[in-house]
């Protein structure tokens, strides 16, 4: 009945792998080509049932724990193994996109029907994992699924978060009737690997179908404030100004040059801006700023953490401004597993396709099941690095390509000598 | 009856001053301190007429033109010879404090009750003028009153503005009695002194008692605009982003940097900026601001503006950013007239009084009246350089010093040799 292949030459199914895509992608499909399919709502239930449902069709058996994370199982021959697990989201934003997430999932599934047309029967078990409510666009925590699971956060912590019209996320997993019966983190992971695209511009600059993932970037968030002296314009001479954005300009460039001076994973932003009193004719007397840096290890984001405190410091001195810095939010960098990256990087090599080393600047499940278990991740290049936006888009090649990379990894690690 | 004095020996009556202030700081005052007194109010019906009586009491004439400058005359002894004037205003901000404008017209009240306690005619007559409307803030255009006058705009123009109950400035006029027969304009003026609060920290700063004005600064107001793209701060590298804020921030770097090349009368302010999204965690796509550049001459005026292009153009060439830069407002500097300039240096050094020239960042009447006949100002410091403020405060000795001044350029303006 089946075609004799070695699974070396084994390949996915592009077409059965877009088309997935475009039906799931029907469910909230928005006017401008997008998604509005938030976490727990109708339409996450219906867009699960579809998912559950084709699954099924596959053979695979399902379970659901307390929070709603599905897991789909295809049976091995060693049933000693933990199960090679992949997967992703199917919440979106409001004004999401069809690949965020979607992705993640229908490439596992497209795994599992590729190895069901050849037969292929692995040594470990595979799953194909739901996370719910990654996007926590309805629902705070983000990836609220993945952090019950590996612990980052309480099952009653995230039951009791509320969405604007006061409805509780415990409430809504009942009300969709996807609360299962298993304790959340009871669950063996053997290895754990996520396609996603890249949500960067990184691939599509460098014309590379493959970003192998070795580490999330870790963050510091900081909220600096810039106190000078209000005055006016006109009257007041260059020698004898407190001008606070004067300051905070000098402190922003800053941002921007310690993140360079730590690359190529170094990054410095300065997304949010309050002057005041933000009058044309009024020298401004306060500046608030954000500021958030980031790289891919913990010695080199705290080496910029570190130079930034300095650089405030000597201007703190310099100026004779008050210059304040408070810490609003921390995490720590997460490298992948060894065994999982270079599984990755081997399917890539084996398969031919142009790569390269991509950290992932955002949060992704993969970050919270890299507690646990090993875990990588495969990125696949998106247009113009947009995401998070209706107009998301990404090549079918390129989605096909990804798909291939992790079925040949999840083959790897489901073998007997992973 | 009076005592013979010299009047190179003469001096005013620094308490009746200061009595005179704060009996007009009565009308309006606010529990801070302040004065809340706006132009063509029924406080400034009470003002005109509590000033006007004072005059009345020192033997003046008064004439009113149509947009309700108000000249108190005290004729002199030479009849071909036009009045030397002096004068502010008596509006005030809505949390404005008691000396803007106010110690302007009473200086030259107390000038007057100085002559008649003492006896001397002067050739020139002296008129003591209240404009109209200075401060601009129920009724646009500003400095209404000196406008109108000098031909700066129409009557029609003043009388249309309204406020933003929809009153009308000519309905309100006429409401409170002071529409005049006089056209505005058709009054002659042989030289014209305004004493103000610097409203800047300069001769504090200096510890200095008294400013010679030689000039009022011109300025160029801009709004710039930098267009870059936006994007997500953790995965997009430096070295491929577009960070519209990261290159408006040089410029905003620049344009105090400019103002610092032009010293001692240069200024660069960037006092209003606006960032798009203003999200923490979104690299700006787009970064408004505004930029206010001033100097003493249109020379320098104009080498700074040529500056501030030439930067942009190598900032547009370097990064490949958008930046449009466009002009919203535009004043010329306005140079003191050396006569007048003069006789206030001269008569602070015969009063032996510390002083510095000042310039003038702020607008003042004086700097319409100079367009039709020869003007200057004198400066005395304000506590911590506020203004328009209902902090404003000034010393009764400094008030005191700028009124002699005051008086002995107004005599020698008046002598038969000016």
């Amino acid at each position: 009945m089946h075609t004799a292949v070695s699974t070396s030459d084994l390949r996915i199914d592009g077409p059965r792998l877009w088309q997935a895509l475009m039906d799931l992608a029907a469910l909230g499909a928005t006017p401008k080509g997008g998604v509005c399919r938030l976490a727990l709502s109708d339409l996450d239930r219906t867009a699960r049932d579809l998912v559950c449902g084709w699954a099924r069709a596959e053979g695979m058996s399902i379970t659901i724990d307390q929070i709603g994370n599905i897991f789909m199982r295809r049976e091995g021959s060693d049933p000693t193994l933990p199960p090679v697990v992949t997967g992703s989201h199917i919440d979106t934003q409001p004004t999401g996109g069809k690949f965020d997430g979607n992705y993640g999932v229908l490439a596992g599934l497209e795994v599992i029907r590729t190895l069901n047309a050849h037969g292929i029967t692995t040594a470990a078990p595979l799953e194909v994992v739901v996370w719910t409510n990654e996007e926590g666009s309805r629902f705070v925590p983000v990836m609220m699924g993945s952090g019950v699971f590996c612990g980052a956060f309480t099952l009653a912590h995230a039951y009791a978060a509320t969405d604007t019209a006061g409805k509780s996320a415990g409430d809504e997993l009942k009300r969709i009737g996807y609360v299962g019966p298993q304790t959340p983190g009871d669950h063996p992971i053997g290895a754990y690997f996520e396609t996603h695209i890249e949500q960067g511009p990184v691939l599509e600059n460098a014309d590379c179908v493959i970003g192998v993932v070795p580490a999330v970037l870790g963050l510091t968030w900081y909220d600096c404030t810039v106190t000078g002296f209000e005055s006016h314009a006109g009257p007041t001479p260059m020698a004898i100004r407190k001008d606070a954005l004067q300051v905070a300009t000098g402190i922003m460039q800053e941002v921007v040059a310690i993140a360079e001076r730590y690359p190529p994973y170094g990054r410095g932003t300065v997304g949010m801006v309050q002057v005041m009193p933000n009058s044309r004719n009024v020298i401004p007397g306060q500046v608030k700023f954000s500021i958030d840096l980031r790289n891919v290890s913990d010695a080199l984001l705290t080496q910029m953490n570190t130079d930034l405190e300095a650089y405030l410091e000597a201007t703190r001195v310099r100026t004779g401004l008050g210059i304040m810095l408070e810490q609003v939010s921390h995490y720590a960098p997460c490298p992948f597993h060894p065994v999982c990256v270079d599984a990755v990087r081997d399917a890539v090599a084996a398969l031919g396709y142009s790569a390269m080393d991509v950290v992932s600047g955002a949060g992704h499940d993969a970050i919270y099941v890299a507690r646990v278990a090993p875990a990588g991740m495969i990125f696949v290049p998106c247009k113009d690095g947009v995401s998070h936006n209706e107009i998301e888009d990404a090549d079918p090649g390129h989605l096909e390509a990804g798909a291939n990379v992790l079925l040949q990894a999840m083959l790897k690690a489901a073998g007997p000598n992973f």
